[in-house]
């Protein structure tokens, strides 16, 4: 029997018989010659049948896992630029039931939540599997350009026996008869082996039992975390970040040219480096902008202030990307470092793409004294951090990090006009299926 | 300021001053001559100190963050073979509590229990952070080898409807008022995948409420799964199992001597294939060496058969590894193929690498009625199923995979006496912590 050939694969193979395998993709009847598309991994091709040809696929429906053995033939016309002739078509897995949307039209005809519903089919759209092929390639990227700078990958436990933070928001777990509870964060774990590697990242899912609703939320997700050691403040983890979204970009570019043309995708570029302003130079600039008022005198911008900076950093930089530094420190994480000269701002960074945060990092507090410190004035108990704690007791060097949504990041690369589109199988208040 | 150096790159500034960072590994007090050794990310380095340069060490413990600046000079019998002369010792970070143990001896002196209680800096000792290292190379050499096969990298949930099999040895979670319960394998999610990307894989924590306490088995572990499609039956399963394994071992040669070195260990080699024998064969072979008894006419392996088989591969066919096939369908879940020609037997195999079971794979059903049937005959409600087995109803070709447990393919390869010690911080019945 003939190999497998991919449909990819046919240019090298002009003039001979081939044997491709893929999805019934569509089927146009014209009378005497008709048109199989078939699609497979790496994308469709067309075979020309005749009436007879079609028998083996009377009463089925698309999707239909079938073979087709044929004679390659250049065709200027058709899809991929080669058509397939005298072919020989065989059913491997049959198809009866309607499909509950076409899958080979150029947009699904379905609401999101009838897409969602049946996302195990829906996801094999060609746009929609571009769209989860480039979620592979921003983790390929990401772990790619941090393997370069020496960073190690590690895998921490999902299943804690407290919370990361302040113990609102968290999964509960049963655990053999303990509560454990469901990390929002890797946070302690990757400070705790930045004093084993210096460097270290990790790809994996985290989990928010935050009540929301949103178009920008989903309950579990997946965090690409960074933390690394020997700092001089949270500017060097800006150029870090810097240097990670770069990289990703790259990656993307030399590799998925093909999806990001599928989706109509343009990459945006980062210059020299990204443009920074301190919150309290961006909340007078806000004030100028809009006057006075409350909301402008808030600790934190609101998504309008964010929209409203980022206009402004691309008609005065030219970027897509802004950093927003120096947060108030009642608006970051007990653990985040305080500017030692303006206390009560923070050493640490929200990171804007087109006017909508998508990366926060900064330095973190290295000293046992510290965390003690800083878990008291917030009254958190501190019995449930020693354990963590205690790997600042035996020396760690000023650190920071930051982390990145996957599914935000390609969510905001591509347009996508809701986050559960950029994930496999969102999780949310209402849906926990399929 | 001069810019750091790291202990690995002092070859290339002989004669030079520079800046060292770490940690201070050990200080071995002579008198007049003295001996800082500082551990960075790379390694660790000496430096020769007067001592007056000893001053600003004066009751401080070793893994006190410092910075040493001083020059350069080839010395053949240090750690290395460089040392630093004339030398500026200072602290980044101060330790004054002693260490729960000494971190800079070849062995830790203390027990397993001891040990896990401080790993958060039990893992600074340079074998264990050799271990966790190769941890990070054995899923870096598992998604290079897929990534070169055409296979896609996916995130599935973790947070399910339902069990992904029988519902036994799942950990519940309140999600929103409702019962959620944490993934056992992401078995259905890589299934349904095979129909969008034919080649999937995906390394991500599985969750097993097992009440077992043994040196082979944790409760939350890292999984690095593989799906595909367009599969003849389990023998193109097993080719590609060979191939990753392969692939992960000559990563692992070619990027991480330096770990393997300190740690002593030794890769197996695979050779033109790895041999396989059917589970009947198998036990014909047990019984002519145990004679017939209750054991070996069960339908499953004991660990001590394992071990026989391991050893009968090793002088049969001088390999590591051996494929035991065609397990009977009573033990295998219920989407596992039948063998058409035995349908008591599957079309499943175990991998056992020096006579201990390392990785489960095989075919599994494609066709929505035979999910149907099958979940009928062990008498399963098929209603919380019905959103997976949706994919099976729009064409899904003949298919199948496998998982490796990063963990304990690491326990195995070193030759470490408890799983617990191939990972971070281990989740058991009786440790939640750190």
């Amino acid at each position: 029997m003939l190999q497998r050939t991919l449909t990819s694969e046919l240019g090298s193979h002009i003039g001979e018989r081939v044997r491709v395998q893929g999805w019934l993709h569509a089927l146009r009847k014209m009378g005497e010659v008709n048109f199989v598309i078939i699609r497979d991994r790496t994308g469709i091709a067309q075979a020309v049948a005749s009436v007879s040809d079609l028998a083996p696929l009377s009463g089925l429906q698309n999707e239909t896992v079938i073979e087709i053995e044929g004679l390659v033939v250049e065709a200027e016309a058709a899809p991929g630029g080669y058509e397939l002739y005298h072919n020989q078509i065989r059913v491997l897995t049959p198809v009866t039931d309607p499909l509950p949307f076409s899958l080979n039209k150029n947009r699904i005809r379905a609401n999101q939540p009838a897409f969602l519903d049946h996302a195990v089919v829906g996801h094999r759209h060609l746009q929609k599997r571009a769209i989860l092929r480039l979620a592979g390639g921003v983790m390929a990227g990401f772990r790619s350009i941090l393997g370069e700078q020496g960073f190690v990958e590690i895998q921490t436990p999902k299943l804690m026996a407290s919370a990361t933070e302040s113990g609102a928001n968290v999964f509960a777990v049963e655990y053999f008869g303990q509560t454990a509870y469901l990390a929002q964060s890797p946070q302690f774990y990757k400070q705790i082996m930045v004093g084993v590697f210096e460097r270290v990242f990790e790809v994996g899912p985290v989990f928010r039992a935050e009540k929301h609703s949103t178009r920008r939320h989903i309950n579990e997700y997946v965090s690409l975390d960074v933390e690394f050691g020997f700092i001089d403040d949270h500017f060097t983890v800006m150029a870090m970040v810097t240097t990670v979204i770069r990289g990703i970009l790259e990656h993307l570019r030399t590799h998925y040219m093909a999806e990001l043309a599928l989706l109509e995708a343009e990459l945006p570029t980062i210059g020299e480096s990204i443009p920074h302003i301190h919150i309290v130079d961006a909340q007078q600039l806000l004030r100028d902008r809009y006057g006075a008022n409350d909301a402008v005198g808030a600790p934190d911008l609101t998504p309008e202030h964010e929209r409203t900076l980022g206009e402004w950093a691309r008609g005065q930089h030219n970027s897509d990307y802004l950093f927003v530094t120096g947060y108030p420190m009642v608006k970051r994480p007990f653990y985040t470092h305080p500017d030692p000269e303006r206390p009560d701002y923070s050493r640490s960074f929200d990171l804007l793409f087109r006017g909508t945060e998508l990366i926060t990092g900064g330095q973190r507090l290295h000293r046992y004294e510290d965390y003690l410190a800083a878990a008291a004035a917030r009254r958190y108990d501190p019995a449930p951090f020693e354990t963590y704690f205690e790997c600042f007791k035996y020396g760690m060097p000023p650190h920071g990090g930051f982390a990145i949504g996957l599914e935000r990041f390609l969510t905001q690369l591509l347009g996508l006009d809701n986050i559960r589109l950029a994930t496999l199988f969102p999780r949310d208040m209402a849906r926990l299926t399929p």
